[in-house]
């Protein structure tokens, strides 16, 4: 008769100072996401299969999990899809939702049918889990946060500006200082690809060129020969590879490269009123980065390409990441409504602040005052006692049996509580109370009319 | 190409104002969930289909979102399976995995798993969504919030007293006074069915004492003979349905009545020392009463049951129940564990306080001071001073372009910003910003090297 339980594969469980701990990120982010006048919206968690299907490429519609028709679905299936047994037509019969793959389409359809009573420029975030039919793996899971912030509505490249804000705000706020921000612009890719004669292999061209970190120098070359860029054309861009000096040096060397691309200049002008608009205000704590290689979802970006590593002390890929697309809204009919924004990789900066040890001391303090319960009379006292601390704000609890002592104190320390409050009969007859602070094993008695006074005290 | 973008029905998009709305609520209940102990966790959206099928019903079963298996799930159905055509045999076997339907399955379900690691007595909360493929209706979606304070692991009547000062401290925060919590206690109903000699149709009895509400005295009646329940024990039962007087009379008065059942008098024993001890701490703001029609999920609570009515003069039904279920755990294997818990009701929650328009006045101040955009260089100016702001917390953000100062003005107020900051030519000549107090329609300058002064005037 019993099972047993367990969860599905790629999902996960969160236990209280797990909850905790990612609240904290949370909190923090959107603190930041509203000081910087982020409005927060939310969208269900299943769409209109047609809403997402063929937004995310092929591999894209076969990650995304299909919700099931409800009742006696299969009396609307005709005959020859059915007959046919075929999994992938089938699907389109017995299923119309679908569960939300990222926040960047839902928050596209939702400009779309709000366009009308949206003020834009639109800066919304949104956190929200979403899901993939990925295979689980280290560190990848089937449910996971996202965390966006994005402005739709505005070209201003100011809007680039405040992003970088917005990281170096949220990074310098939980302690994570020395991230690196890389920035680089699409048309500036589009421009090297042209000067160096590779316009017709682009997407190849830059797909290598991503990959410098990770295969060098030898194996960009190597693929980009594979994939017909000529040895010439990456003789050309080879000195892009070795740029070097500070970010406004590389950005003066790539437009002399980039000279004869109107695209590319453009890119390199764009790329420096962010970077000299930043370097005017100053950033706390992150450092900036021009990174000719950084690509990231290329066919999604056209113009600003932003991308967060984690200190270097830490190894981790990347913990944020964005860029602008000119083009957010047009698959549902709304054009010319320029977007860009920001992500937040909730989990893999969970594990960077865990790493180093930045989450608060206190964070697993859900318990500030336990009381000792000796017997009804004396936790009736404690109950009234407690009703005052909660009333100021401070987490507190009666142990709910008069169980032996020693079971009482293994329970307190169990939960990290710093103060456990004694009630017994003696303290009863004195109406008095006696606090013991778990930390240094000192105790103090406090009068049971003046709860204040252990208050402050706190 | 472009499609009409729509959702699903049953389900919601949620703007700013109602996003911020939704939070308060939920951080009004989380700090004093916190306060009272409890600790958080969150389990996955959607569970293997075994935790969830049976639990809740047949009814609840139709219910239950289903996600179907991934990739060439027919390749995995047999022939017979196939041939039948039959939605709800197939089901089984291209579906393994289905929504959360309620927010307790999962929860015992996390306990059994995790009994080793957690220290009993367990305080949880759990504030996730929750989806059923209801037929949707005002008021009912087919994705919505649960919000839930459960304790396991104590047979303690404190529970109960904590959570009905929980009730108290929740509401009472948001200004929602007058709230009525309603109590009763299953082995009363028992009892009585038991005196009155309808002990056998006890499911039957019940259900029609909880309609009293709704259909009168004459339709209990009524039901309860239809379902064959006798006349004569409908009479001998018939006091109850106008037992009046204070909690404490109604309590002496049942247990008269209910003096031949052992049952019956322990659940009297039960309620009045809730009652008393509650009345010996006082609520704040909440009315407590005892009502013996209460039935609630019946079949589920094996001790106090619990249901908050909203102040008179609001028409809305529950805004939050629950009570004490003795073998939460059993169905995954864990015996004799008990659990008591409550639950609130956002979005009814929600709908009572908009009808009493309790939401703070500054709900929708989502942002503080926008700054007007005059050109390159004023907004550089700009810029500085919102770093500046935004550093000391304050909702702030500039106009994204010089656009005409009638479009800006009008964008600041349909946002509801309170204070509108003017750079331009001569400002920044001046080295001195204007601040336009957008209520009173006064202004001021400030100096641009001393934002402080103006943080501290806000």
């Amino acid at each position: 008769m019993a099972q047993k339980p367990s969860i599905p594969k790629g999902t996960r469980d969160f236990k209280p100072i797990e909850v905790a701990k990612r609240n904290y990120i949370f909190d923090v982010v959107k603190k930041h996401f509203q000081t910087f006048g982020f409005q927060p919206i939310e969208t269900p968690s299943f769409e209109n299969s047609e809403t997402l299907l063929g937004k995310y490429g092929d591999e894209g519609d076969r990650l995304i999990f299909k919700i099931l028709n409800s009742g006696d679905y299969l009396s609307k299936v005709d005959e020859q899809t059915f007959n046919s047994r075929d999994s992938n037509s089938l699907t389109y019969k017995i299923s119309e939702k679908a569960l939300r793959y990222d926040l960047t389409v839902p928050f596209a359809r939702y400009v779309v049918m709000h366009q009308n009573e949206i003020d834009f420029p639109f800066k919304r975030y949104q956190i929200q889990p979403v899901w993939r039919a990925d295979r689980p793996q280290k560190g990848r899971f089937r449910e996971f946060y996202q965390c966006d912030a994005d402005v739709v509505g505005s070209y201003s490249l100011l809007q680039e500006v405040e992003l970088i804000q917005l990281y170096d705000a949220v990074f310098t706020d939980l302690k994570l200082e020395g991230v690196t921000i890389k920035l680089n612009n699409r048309k500036i890719l589009a421009g090297i690809a042209e000067v160096i004669g590779a316009k017709e292999n682009f997407i190849d061209f830059t797909v290598a060129l991503d990959k410098l970190d990770k295969i060098g120098e030898d194996g960009v070359r190597k693929e980009m020969l594979d994939k017909g860029i000529s040895g010439s054309a990456f003789e050309r861009a080879a000195p892009l590879l070795a740029l070097g000096g500070s970010n406004l040096d590389q950005l003066s060397v790539l437009s002399g490269i980039l000279k004869d691309s109107e695209e590319g200049i453009k890119g390199v002008r764009e790329l420096s009123f962010i970077i000299s608009t930043l370097e005017e205000l100053g950033l706390q704590s992150a450092n900036l980065k021009v990174d000719v290689t950084l690509a990231r979802g290329l066919n999604y970006y056209t113009g600003a390409i932003i991308e967060v590593a984690g200190p270097k002390n830490v190894a981790m890929g990347s913990i944020g990441g964005g860029g602008r697309y000119d083009d957010l809204t047009g698959v549902f009919g709304l054009k010319d409504v320029s977007g860009v924004g920001i992500s937040f990789g909730l989990d893999r900066i969970y594990l960077v602040l865990e790493e180093l040890d930045l989450f608060p001391d206190a964070i697993d303090r859900s318990l500030e005052v336990l009381c000792v319960n000796f017997g009804e009379k004396e936790a009736l006292a404690a109950l009234k006692l407690i009703y005052q601390l909660r009333k100021s704000g401070i987490k507190s609890d009666l142990y709910p049996s008069s169980a032996k002592m020693q079971k009482q104190m293994k329970y307190a320390n169990n939960r990290n509580v710093p103060y456990v409050v004694l009630i017994g009969e003696k303290e009863l007859k004195d109406d008095s109370f006696v606090v013991k602070n778990m930390e240094k094993g000192s105790q103090k008695t406090y009068d049971l009319a003046n709860v204040k006074a252990f208050i402050e005290d706190l």
